[in-house]
């Protein structure tokens, strides 16, 4: 913590745990002031989502002085609005490691502290988790603790909410935040969010309310009748003017909407829930970015900011590249159509939207919904694109398999920030991929890493008539890259499938055959090598599936006899493309003459260390891959 | 079809398409009694769903009257009610072929039929590819063409059917029909059925309600004072007698409840929905099993029926092995809980439902939601039991790794009807779950085939304090495998691993390892290689992961030098059981003195033609293995 620390957050300095906020008896309003400040400091060199913290510094103040953890549970959806709370459960000293190697997680995370009760990172889980643990409260005979999710308004999108708030218990007692903050990710979408932001109900005290209903509910003759001419005024005028209460319809008790940003509100309407003994949904409003000037005028850029003084390439990312040339392929070909779920931003979609907005469907967070709808259009002639990361492209695995390849509908996918994915966490590696699109029968996989060979590969896909993959990592092509396998544009006009360093006629001591953007890593290792007197050839894979076809293509590229095959795999290793290489090897023995070997992220879910990168952590860097030669050959 | 038919069916035999249909102008409920007899008639021969499908006759006949496929596109969710929809459309002289080798598909397909718009097979699925068909209409300027999904209330527990909802721009003209009748495999769950069997609205045409509505909303003034007044009088007495209209609140105009087995209802409604030129839902009330006394009376058991003539065995199915079992863990142990989406019956927890109704959570048609439920539950100490069917599993695959195993927590996934299923056709075959859970970090796999072995490997996977899949067919065990692998009891109080029928001592020329209940295509497989001369060995596992504990407990069993290892799989070659051991046997190096294949299903959606058994179609046939190994001994 810098030198005028103490100076600048007084009140935050005495706040360690807990308890401390709870025998705080200064004002709030400062305390929180300095909380902002705070959050300003560190996540603008950290890097990390700002404005949804911002937005619920009062509200995780309230939480912590009306509820105690770990005897009560409080889940974040997504986790990524948990930066106060992290702040106040005794991770303030250590809130700089936010994010960086070896440091506090950006999600909630189990291990990291016992206030984490349920990790989270994927959107729209925290209800189904909460009812777990509620349940298990109520199954241990701990009817005294509270459990308490706070879900963004945009993860209603997602069907798991939806699941979840129809298996709400009322003896659960549970309490639901909506954090209503008219922005998720990119925008809310579709109706649900609309009707959110039109439900208004009276902000009387809720026993008044309860013993109305009660006492109403008494008359049983007054009821029905009454009930019948409400019916029928309300249907005539609702859509006009009024919208009922989805949550209260479904049995759950209501209480707002509240200004989420006036603590004493949150504080009241908390207490209120505590006393309910029902399950009850509290639904604020607040305002992204709260008391940061630029964040409150951009919430979408300050969304997830990255951490200041990274020189920025002028070469496109890989997002950016996706984007302009769908955008441009969709210009000559009126059936291509773009679907993304609340990710327009961040896939690269937004020229498209802009060029093709009748082309362009933002499904919200729900990405079954995303692949099964993109079915839907592909079984009538269209040509969808669905583009998702590659982690959250995991929720939709079913209806990959179910609608798309099942029925081998030309949907295309288009798999952001596949692979090893650093700061963001465990959550949201994209390791799993390439293995759970290997299993499903008829599906193309294509892996480009050059801005070049990814417009290929969405061309090639997008054209092929049948269910295909293309699966890209984060950040921009890297020009070592397109000197060692593209000089000299060596790609222009040929089909896609692999590329390889190794002079014609020449048959290396060792083969790396890799793809993606771990191919960096071997052209480390090969430099290594190349210092022990060890000649090494790299192939780059730009297409992985029909692995027969890419096996076959392989061959001239072997390695010297009894030389060394390595297999540098970037995903998990099970069902990967190392696996499916060898399979196909194996079959026509291709493999008899080699020594063989493949090399792969290890598998417990890599969180890198203090001064690791990602690679190393998951020991598959330059080293590692050297070092694995060394021993083989 | 039989001699009597045409006395029988008269009017039926007339209707060879929805033309004819169109044109019958005889009465309809003596053709809706004729299509009831021939169901009845037809499916307690083939097997198949027969409560739901009498339960829609009258819908069906009024949905091809009122509509044209395929220009228009009707999708049936889950597509276990399209049996009428099928009669109609050209298939009642094949009928009779339904669900059998080479027959017709017992869900809705496409490329069986023009009229059958979208595959269906899983629930909630309807209305997004509904949207995506309706919107590719929107976009090729065909909007005259309507998109009808036909939705049972049970489908409302999935989280899709919300996340599709929250996306129909009111241009589409989509028609909803919500099939309310009572009953969606078990019954239905949670709040959501509570509330749309308690949904009365007025039945006024829905012109003059229209019109109400746009005449009141152009009285400014009387709108706001007037909607609050509803507002606080709707607030106070709802939750007792009434409760309001969630399609609406997301803008989906609304008719019903309408008696969905009077025919003539049911026409007005559609007509009615024709003319809105917007998004319409109807909800339908019908009953199933209706026309047929005995499913009326018990819909469930009708809900779907084996073939007549079947003998039953005495011996309970794994199903009822495993939920006895759990029952009596439970007894012992009070964390354990069990957990189901819907298939209660099917997955054999009924027991556990009776003895411990406190533990056994029925989450609804919600994989996603169940799993992470089952998450929390073990986040806060339980020891959480999931029963899901294996191609249902595959809705949750991101909450198994997101939720469970990254998290490591002690949940047991029960899976059941794993491997090929037969009749039921290519969306319900369980043949991914051994690849998808071979590549989840942490994650340990059962493959029991015996009853004992089934309860052997729920107790272990229950009491390991980590995650654990216990994967089982559909069916009994065999006794031939008993006797084979398990004579006297051999089995008693030893860790599950594997089992051999290979003498002690004894090194054969083949050795075939396996799992599932393809290990009798093995032994089979085994008698044909004997009586070529050729000494056959089969290792049966019984625990697939940790592979490489596997790979090193299947040492002793290695057949001669130079012989062959034929891996034998039940389920996907691409990261399956087979891959899994090879990787592990060649990092070890132990495959250098022997042959080595995989078997495997083939890559295709295997369907069987007439008079092939699954396995045969897939080429993993006993006659497939023998073949395999005399071609590479």
């Amino acid at each position: 913590m810098p030198e005028n620390s103490k100076e600048k957050f007084g009140r935050l300095m005495s706040i360690n745990s807990p308890e401390d906020l709870k025998n705080y008896d200064g004002d709030i309003e400062i305390l929180a002031g300095e909380i902002r400040e705070f959050l300003i400091e560190n996540v603008s060199k950290t890097g990390g989502h700002l404005a949804s913290n911002l937005g619920v510094v009062e509200l995780s103040i309230a939480l912590h002085r009306v509820f105690t953890t770990p005897r009560d549970s409080i889940i974040f959806d997504v986790g990524h609005q948990s930066y106060v709370h992290k702040i106040i459960t005794g991770r303030k000293d250590v809130f700089s490691t936010l994010r960086q190697s070896g440091g506090i997680s950006g999600f909630e995370k189990r291990g990291e502290s016992e206030h984490d009760c349920f990790g989270t990172g994927h959107s729209s889980t925290s209800i189904s988790a909460a009812i777990g643990i509620a349940e298990a409260n109520r199954l241990k005979g701990e009817n005294d603790r509270f459990t308490i999710a706070v879900v963004g308004d945009g993860a209603f999108t997602g069907g798991m909410i939806h699941e979840a708030l129809n298996n709400c218990d009322p003896h659960l007692k549970l309490i639901i935040i909506i954090n209503e903050n008219e922005m998720s990710i990119s925008k809310n979408i579709g109706h649900f969010a609309e009707n959110l932001s039109k439900i208004r109900t009276s902000r009387g005290y809720a026993k008044t309310k309860r013993l109305t209903r009660r006492a109403l509910s008494r008359i049983p003759l007054l009821g029905k009748p009454f009930s019948r001419f409400v019916t029928s005024v309300k249907k005539s005028i609702k859509n006009a003017v009024y919208r009922s209460n989805y949550f209260e319809d479904l049995g759950l008790y209501y209480i707002g909407p509240i200004d989420g940003n006036n603590y004493y509100q949150v504080e009241n309407a908390l207490y209120n829930a505590k006393e309910q003994g029902e399950n009850v949904v509290i639904h604020i409003k607040t305002k992204k970015g709260k008391g940061y000037e630029p964040a409150e005028n951009d919430p979408g850029k300050y969304h997830s900011m990255s951490p200041e003084g990274k020189k920025a390439s002028d070469k496109p990312t890989f997002s950016e590249v996706f984007g302009r040339k769908l955008t441009s392929l969709a210009e000559k070909d009126e059936k291509i159509c773009a679907i993304t779920a609340a990710m327009c931003d961040g896939t690269g979609l937004c020229p498209f939207k802009e060029a093709h907005g009748e082309r362009f469907f933002d499904v919200g967070i729900a990405e079954p919904h995303a692949l099964t709808f993109a079915a839907g259009l592909a079984a009538n002639g269209m040509k969808p694109v669905a583009a998702i990361y590659s982690t959250f492209l995991q929720r939709g695995y079913d209806n990959i398999i179910h609608d798309i390849a099942l029925q081998s509908l030309p949907v295309t996918l288009c798999i952001d920030r596949a692979g090893l994915n650093g700061a963001d966490g465990a959550t949201h590696h994209g390791i799993f991929d390439v293995a759970f699109l290997s299993e499903i029968p008829g599906m193309t996989i294509y892996a480009p890493v050059t801005s070049k060979t990814l417009e290929m590969a969405l061309e090639e896909a997008v054209i092929c008539g049948k269910p295909a993959a293309v699966r890209y990592a984060s950040g921009r092509e890297d020009e070592r890259v397109v000197n060692a396998f593209y000089g000299e544009n060596k790609w222009e006009n040929e089909a896609l499938s692999l590329r390889s360093d190794i002079p014609a006629g020449e048959k290396p001591d060792v083969l790396i055959v890799t793809y993606g953007r771990i191919v960096l890593e071997a052209m480390e290792a090969k430099e290594k090598l190349e210092k022990e007197g060890k000649k090494c050839g790299i192939v780059l894979l730009e297409k992985l599936k029909p692995y027969d076809e890419t096996a076959e293509k392989l061959l001239p590229y072997m390695p010297k006899k009894n030389g060394l095959i390595l297999m540098l795999e970037e995903e998990i290793r099970a069902g990967g493309c190392g696996m499916m290489l060898t399979d196909a090897f194996e079959r026509k023995g291709h493999l008899a003459s080699y020594k063989h070997i493949i090399l792969a992220p290890n598998e417990s879910f890599v969180i890198p260390q203090k001064g690791e990168t990602v690679f190393d952590v998951a020991g598959v860097s330059a080293k590692h891959i050297a070092d694995a030669c060394l021993k083989n050959i």
